[in-house]
């Protein structure tokens, strides 16, 4: 582990799992409509949206998929691990109300380069809600005891 | 054109490109922060992030991606677009002030799914910070018509 209590990569191993849920409120929506811009009226216009197929307002699957984010740099690699890619399907719409469970599994270590890729899914009780991949780069406590060494030899 | 101003399968063509552009402030951050769970020091904690090699707090990657959420939703393909994928790929640190500017083009045009692919890119000034890829669903204007044949045909 680091000074912040994130994984380095000699801890990490395939098959490690972690998840972080979070429920999605109204506030969350009209927040996130905001900070994005994204002022779409199936998230903000209840007339609207009941009228379509969803049945009322949906949350933006950016916002769902952000809980991704969350699991990521709080739980697995967890702080220190810099966030360099996501790829994300949205399979299902997700309510002001809903409980969004992300979980991120490694899928794969790159040693030489200190990437990682973990599998990343969202799901609302049994249902897929989001799925993807993410890419990571974290910290090596190898490296940062060959730094340590090299800065004591040229004292 | 649909009913909420976005366009139809019909109307988009190869090549095609839209751009909305956003600060990112300081509140939006803090906000981000509460919507996503993502409480990383390195975006809520100005004494940390001062001390990497960020020298002080930046965005969430997730949140300057989401002008892109914003660019699909109210201007290319707009209201009425279906959002299936993002992908991305984080470049650069987004600070707070800076203004992220979304540009959407055309790509791939499938037809028989009305799918679409977007090419993604956000810069700050001559930056650029994420790139990506999207896929969209759009509606289709001789379907609606030829929806609305049956429907008086069956009268």
């Amino acid at each position: 582990m680091n000074d912040l209590n994130g994984f380095d990569l000699e801890d990490l191993s395939l098959g490690m799992t972690a998840t972080f849920a979070k429920t999605i409120t109204e506030a969350d929506i009209v927040l996130f409509a905001g900070v994005s811009g994204d002022n779409n009226a199936i998230h903000i216009n209840e007339e609207f949206a009941a009228s379509t197929a969803f049945g009322g307002r949906i949350a933006h699957g950016f916002l769902t998929a952000s809980v991704i984010s969350a699991a990521i740099a709080g739980r697995l690699p967890g702080p220190g691990s810099i966030y360099l890619e996501q790829r994300m399907r949205f399979l299902a719409p997700v309510r002001p109300g809903d409980t969004v469970h992300a979980t991120v599994t490694v899928k794969e270590i790159h040693a030489e380069r200190a990437h990682v890729t973990l599998g990343t899914i969202c799901r609302v009780g049994n249902v897929n809600v989001v799925s993807g991949e993410a890419m990571v780069k974290v910290g090596s406590l190898k490296k940062r005891e060959e730094k340590k060494k090299l800065a004591l030899a040229s004292v």
